[in-house]
């Protein structure tokens, strides 16, 4: 009987044969299927398209790819199912061929992520495909279904299920856990990877070799969960990614950049055709939106992002939950059209109070989106009571990152600003009425 | 005019030069008067007190020493006085002379540091000296003393004022809380240091070059404080060290090693001469306790620990805050002679359960101790709004490790007991109530 | 008088503010002058141009930018100036003035930097230009030149001076010697980042922290020495350049992307316009070699580096000094004409060989430049005897190095194919003999 | 059929049960039968040896134990066992007994390591036994032997056999290569781990991951080898071996050290009990040594070593291979009771120079001792081509190593002195002339 631990690929994690190496120093094991996938177009797609997008405005070093962290999240995808194929629950309730349909998944599971397919999402625009469905295309209809089918002998479709649909049995279950829930390998790989490229410590701030070695099944057996001795080392983990909100991915400099590509997408959105846009390289993705956006407003936002000469909106103001509870309220998690409108509204009434012409694109105004950053549950089990219980329930700092830090302290409503203006707007001194009244005029 | 930067050691860390070298790849820089101190024997005993004591039987790499972890404060000292020399008010507060004294306690803030002092003092029993009195003999009386005066033209008696005295003026307050606060050089290093030795990554996990670039002045401008650029950093490292705590200073083996040591020093302490004894080395104090113990109970305890075999007591059972709130409140924090008394009762009713002699000292008791762990208050200066709030105030999972998962999570109440009678016990399938028996009696 | 120490951004060094990050967690102090140079087109453009070029089809993650390296060199400038400015010397000989003008060389050294330059020119095609000369078009003409001349109140021509011409001067002999030379800031960047970003640790491997405490001047006092304390720190650092070539820069996979990319080059120059294609970014210089190249011979080499689909050509065979020492030198050095002739004449006997076509472009010829790689030379300062020695006359590694084996144990001559021929060309069992006969009819 | 994978601590790498930590970050993992042997009376000796002796007086961080490097000499010993059973060479000629045999003696290899080893050893005195020897007593008569016996069913005599004789069969001469040679598991737990607490870089310089991937069997399949692939990997081990002798090992104050103890043993040793004497602990045996020596003269230079004020002999001068051929040769490799001798001739002739007396320990002799370090032949096998080359044939540069700068590079002669005569000393400005008139009266 062939086991999990029979893979070739998951054998190749030991014999260190024909690999590629990516940062930090990580051998990562190529089969000759493995590396028929990558090198399909739909795959090198991905080597085109950066993880952290807008980020690089402020992390100049971080133009890490989707390429490089498929590759990280496929190597995590061999070392879970290494470590879990010595889980007895485990062994039973996946098969080796979930096991593989699995892999696949792991390194298929940025597919279909267009260029600044976030800060695009939470517009929540109509017309914008889920990100799911889109990949969905990829997978079953170009080269990588062919190269699934001949060389994995797998159907795409049922990597399609496990990616993109409710999982219907036990080992779906435990599977789509390991893909996406508070240690997967997909945030185990990005954590770390955003952390190396954008020179900062935090996002490595967390014990691999302990976690990996506390995997577990949950009490029900059909999820991911963490041995006692592992809770500190996932406390940290969660930990590390509320720093990297903190100080990369929610950085004022980078939500400026991203209320910039908002307004100017929003503004564009009717004249694209989002389906082959979608399916760009991120260099040729902007160069469809700067054709759009010709010199109008939204061209003048792009210019700053991506033109020849770098050029931020400042933050004018920012409000949050903590300290400015009531301004914060009216304004977060509100919906994107509305907000546009709004700012639209401020740009008026500065204009007004300034007597000078403020464009209506020259104010942004940023808030956390409606979707909060959810993913704390996690079982652990306390192996000499054998108990499990939710991370939260025992970890009080888990339970107040949860609660509270992570959407209400990190996520801050701001205000940018183009620079032009930005000396004359912080002379106006009651300008939390002026945004009252903007609101009120909704 | 000379200033805090012109001090020679502050000078040194630029010109590398008389550099010794300690973990991880730190250069210490060495002046004449520097080398003075720590040639003297007072200073070189302190190479043979281990930082950690009794952890190496749980972590065998964990043997730094006390001289590590002071030239590594020292060094710190150091980079925070050349870091505030650019802050306004501390250097209108600070004078060079009040600097230098600071930098002559960062070295010696250790000296009176006695082998396994921790443990010792959490007794609280009659005739220990306090920790700090017993330190300021070394000053004064001995060679350091010369030293200071000669070399460094520094009155022994204001080091001593600096590290054991309640501060009187802004300058003391201000160098006090560089030495002994939520972020000061001792932690700073020990955390790092401890973490490197005992093979964890986890003291090592934060940021120290964002926390030192953001060192600045609280609002009254009488201790140290972090500007807001700071504060995820400073989050970083009130966790770093929740998680030193969990795993390495309050792992449970480390508390079986202590529970046993405390017991024979509870049992010996009468006949011991405490003053010379706690001038000794770490190896000499270990031989006098076995001379005192001879081969009674307190021997028995002592070769387990320090004798050709190593044998340490097992976990009976375990009481968190959390799961055995009732058990945990009867026996956290009562004063140590109660707890030995208590074990010893309960030592008396398991031997009647199981129908042999259960020794006194084969049970051990062990709980968090009276004092709890403090040093969570430091504020963060906003600099935009020019505010400054408790660290605590803005950051909920700062709050959560302060209020309740330091203390009342990490620490547990745990019963230990000798390996030869563990698998009769583990039999007894009423522990709870055994021990409810034992303490109702006491 | 103010000094070296009291430039704005070597004294930012310390006070840590205005910092970009960079890695390896590394702060670049940006003052208003460094932002208003990295923000001229001329500079953005090097964050479109990577480091590595071909390298990343091997080592995927290695795309890093000039932009980023630059940052990275300035910083070193900064580093190393506040060393040797406490060295009387160097004090003496180098102005702040001077100083400053190096500051910016170090920023805008590769602002010439054009895409795959070192494959370009390697070929030493009439009509390339010098990079150097190329570049100071870029200083000289365009916004770069205008913030040089009113942020920094510094000539231009001063830097361009710096950067290409002969130095007249101790001072810019000094200078140079720390733009270029065995332990220059170039080399030691480009060491370290393009190590951590292809994910090997070889190019870290050399202590930085103790080369720069050892930063001396040469006995004639015009050029960078190294003082003994860091002699071994000196060979590690030329080792480590050794080892870089050996695994990366000179890796058999990338020389074969880089003879795909000479020949296509080679192929299509006499269409190109060069000077506007070498002011382009990557992608626009790869877009319009693309154009030029149609579906010819070009094209075909052009789609496997760049198109949809990734194909490397394979290696057929490979000749070292070492073990085939005559076809080594019948072969090394030669001019890339005759060399590209003699594929193309190889390829006519194989394809008699075969019984099919081989196209002239399926076989390429890699062998090493006629440019040995030098700057092994830097002397070492014994200080006790106050002695100078050229470090290869103290370090039999470096001298092994230097003579033998750099250029002739790490560069081969290699003969890549095409992947389709590859299997068919390794049956010939008389290669070396055909090779010789399409050397004897050149 | 079980398999060296199947041996149980081997499979523990993998499920990460009953570990213990130790640097850097090193789960080694500990069956029930290895806490059995590290738990003995001989085996906890070794945690109260250091690895480094003396070196601690110059990098005072340095004061790991044998036990741990005992710990990661045993693990390393799985991963290579878990490697090489993937060669099929190798999984034939190596039994899972004679891998069981190996593991022991990986563990054990320290056992008879006595305080002080390698200087006592390098003065060659009669009397001294074998450090070889020695061991085997410990394995064969003390409880180690039995727990061999009983919980590993090995016949300590076979791991005797292992450790000491010369390999009769082919699996010993494999196993003995893995053990001692130049890619040993010795010298990569040491390099690392030496280099990791003197807080340096070095011995931390080489590819770990690399050189454990290109584990296998030279040519004629009886010991270790290293396929090309590892190539550079292996010079740069080599490499690194080097820089740890040159900062390290042969560090001038740590050789002052070294020459210190070794007269102090030199006057000694006569009235010893050499056997019981070695089977102490680090302290035990300095008490002893001090108890011998009293207040003469070995006293004295004990007293400097390990008393409670440190004081070094300092440097008079010193002869290098390359700079002083002469004196060099005059001295290098001669025996120590000559070269204890000529100091003593020489102690006079400066005391009759400098019209004072100079007791004859006051002046101390150091020279690079007979036996040279050698190890530097490995194979390499290049794969392509199957065939198998020495390293030092490949590599110019670890020829030029073996050849030249090992010993004769790195190991100086030297002349230190008590520092109360050293200015004086130092005023002599005939002193090659004074030394060779020493060395002439021989």
């Amino acid at each position: 009987m062939t086991t999990i631990r029979d893979i070739p690929e998951v054998a190749a994690l030991d014999t260190r044969r024909g690999l590629v190496r990516i940062p930090p120093e990580f051998d990562v094991p190529l089969t000759s299927r493995v590396r028929q996938v990558i090198d399909t177009p739909e795959f090198r797609r991905l080597s085109r398209v950066s993880q952290l997008g807008l980020v690089s405005l402020v992390y100049p070093a971080a133009i890490h790819t989707r390429f490089e962290h498929s590759l990280g999240v496929y190597r995590l995808a061999l070392v879970y199912l290494k470590q879990l194929a010595g889980d007895e629950r485990f062994a039973k309730a996946v098969s080796r061929e979930d096991a593989e349909v699995f892999i696949a998944a792991a390194l298929l599971h940025d597919l279909g992520h267009w260029p600044f397919c976030h800060p695009i999402e939470d517009l929540n625009l109509p017309g914008v495909p889920s990100h799911e469905l889109f990949a969905n295309s990829f997978l079953l209809e170009g080269e990588v279904g062919d190269v699934l089918r001949h060389d994995w002998q797998i159907n795409p479709r049922d990597v399609v299920t496990l990616l993109s649909e409710k999982p219907r049995n036990t080992s779906s279950r435990i599977l789509v856990s390991m893909l996406s829930g508070p240690i997967d390998i997909d945030k185990m790989d990005y954590l770390h990877r955003d952390s190396l490229h954008a020179g900062v410590p935090y996002g490595r701030h967390f014990d691999q070799q302990r976690l990996l070695g506390s995997l577990c099944l949950n009490e029900s057996g059909d999820g991911l969960a963490i041995s006692d001795k592992g809770k500190t080392a996932a406390e940290l983990m969660v930990f590390a990614r509320y720093v990297m909100f903190s100080e990369v991915y929610w950085h004022h400099g980078v939500r400026a950049a991203t209320a910039m590509m908002q307004r100017a997408f929003f503004l564009l959105h009717g004249k694209l055709d989002l389906d082959p846009l979608f399916r760009l390289s991120e260099g040729e993705m902007i160069a469809e939106l700067e054709k759009a956006a010709g010199d109008g407003p939204a061209g003048e936002l792009l210019a700053g992002l991506f033109g020849p000469r770098r050029l931020l909106y400042k933050r004018l103001a920012q409000f949050s939950f903590l300290e400015d509870g009531d301004l914060y309220e009216r304004l977060a998690r509100k919906p994107y059209p509305w907000l546009a409108a709004c700012a639209e509204q401020f740009a008026v009434i500065v204009s007004r109070e300034l007597g000078r012409v403020v464009a209506p694109h020259e104010i942004l105004f940023d808030a956390p989106p409606q979707q909060r950053e959810v993913q704390f549950d996690i079982q652990i089990h306390f192996t000499k009571q054998d108990r499990y219980r939710p991370l939260g329930e025992v970890s009080p700092v888990v339970s107040a990152l949860a609660k509270e830090q992570f959407d209400d302290f990190v996520k801050r409503v701001r205000i940018f600003a183009h620079p032009r203006l930005i000396d004359d707007l912080r002379q106006l001194d009651h300008l939390p009425q002026l945004l009252s009244e903007a609101i009120e005029q909704m």
